[in-house]
């Protein structure tokens, strides 16, 4: 009797690691995030008990996790993405250490790098990047913008979309050059993927019209995608 | 007939993506890195070509996959965690789209977060990191140090064990405190996993002895890895 805190991936359910799906094909209680792929729900037991998080607070979620695992349920509970790249999994685990409940983490393909790879970018290129800055782009404010701003390789932007042209001014406005090559992919690995690229100065307006979820990508690597298309670029061949 | 560029994972032979493990069972011709785990080139069918990395130069894994491909076969490069995450899977999948040879890329779980959460450390925390910066540690001269010692959040550094004191020194002089908490985690996720802790101005100390594949992470979050340690952090629990 375990809680394993497992992450799904970036949203294609092939993405899911075998220890994973292993899991969710064997647990009691499956605890879902909103964008975990419904193909991957369905992996559970038809006896498991099914709960979707975006009904739950963040103490509610943690509160069952507790309960659950107190009463002895193999319990899953499935982040989309990597339960500890801005996954709040660290949070869910101390929840259960400190409640003396075992728990195990199971760590996932992160939308960091999988996202940009699908539209044909590396986060990291030899020559061209050696660097990666992870950043959440949902509290502008709370970002040092000025180092940002001057921070060499790669910039990859969770949870920005929404305050999109916020950022790239700000960065623009502390010396990015407004031609550093940009991209936003939206619903990235998965059948509808969207994907637009364009110089920093511009990727805001370009990108009107994507929905969430997104990953931003900022840095000379997105230069990189026009030379990457195959036939089988087409995100729905990643599909197992 | 394709190439697949696929990640197999930070060590663990249960955290392949389930679509990978499924590529690797049905192809042609496996080319496989020196730290891919065992297990998983033994999924390989039993009358594929197996081709081990080490003997080869990065051109002649080039010239394999082209010419493999072009010959009609299932090919599955087999790449040590994510190919796009200092994997130089980019490189491969140019030289792939320069010949006309169609690709695909599998992405794998990156140590970036998988080691350190193997070794209870998440590497974002609400309140503690809200931003992560990875490095390739092997080129200390390629680094802007004096950016990265000013930089906030967790700093993550791929293949730094053998230089570890020259990185530190060179951090702590351009300013970042001696205290920073530090960790090296060495075969991360393997049953030979071992870990050590310390403040940045003593981990090169602490981490005498240590073997590569080794990632180093230093941030406020590895003060967390006391507080998440149950019965089951055991990595050996991580096995499928």
């Amino acid at each position: 009797m375990s809680v394993y805190l497992v992450g799904a991936g970036p949203g294609d359910p092939g993405l899911i690691t075998a220890r994973g799906l292993e899991l969710v094909r064997t647990c009691d209680v499956l605890i879902y995030d909103r964008l975990v792929a419904r193909e991957l729900v369905e992996e559970a037991p038809p006896e498991a008990t099914l709960v979707a998080r975006d009904e739950l607070s963040q103490d509610e979620i943690e509160g069952l996790l507790v309960a659950h695992g107190r009463a002895g349920a193999e319990v899953v509970r499935l982040k989309g993405g990597d339960p500890f790249v801005f996954g709040r999994g660290g949070e869910e685990a101390l929840a259960l250490a400190e409640a003396g409940v075992p728990f195990e983490i199971v760590p996932g393909v992160s939308s960091l790098a999988a996202v940009p790879a699908a539209a044909g970018i590396p986060v990291t290129h030899r020559g061209v990047s050696s660097q990666v800055t992870l950043v959440a782009g949902h509290d502008i404010g709370a970002l040092d913008l000025s180092r940002l701003a001057q921070t060499p390789g790669t910039l990859v932007v969770f949870m920005g979309l929404a305050q999109l042209g916020t950022l790239t001014d700000a960065l623009i406005a502390r010396g990015k050059p407004a031609g550093t090559p940009a991209a936003v992919v939206a619903s990235g690995t998965l059948p509808e993927q969207q994907v637009e690229i364009a110089p920093l100065g511009e990727i805001a307006e370009a990108a009107v019209g994507l929905q969430p979820p997104a990953l931003v990508v900022i840095g000379d690597v997105v230069g990189l995608a026009h030379r990457l298309q195959t036939p089988l670029a087409d995100p729905a061949a990643l599909h197992a």
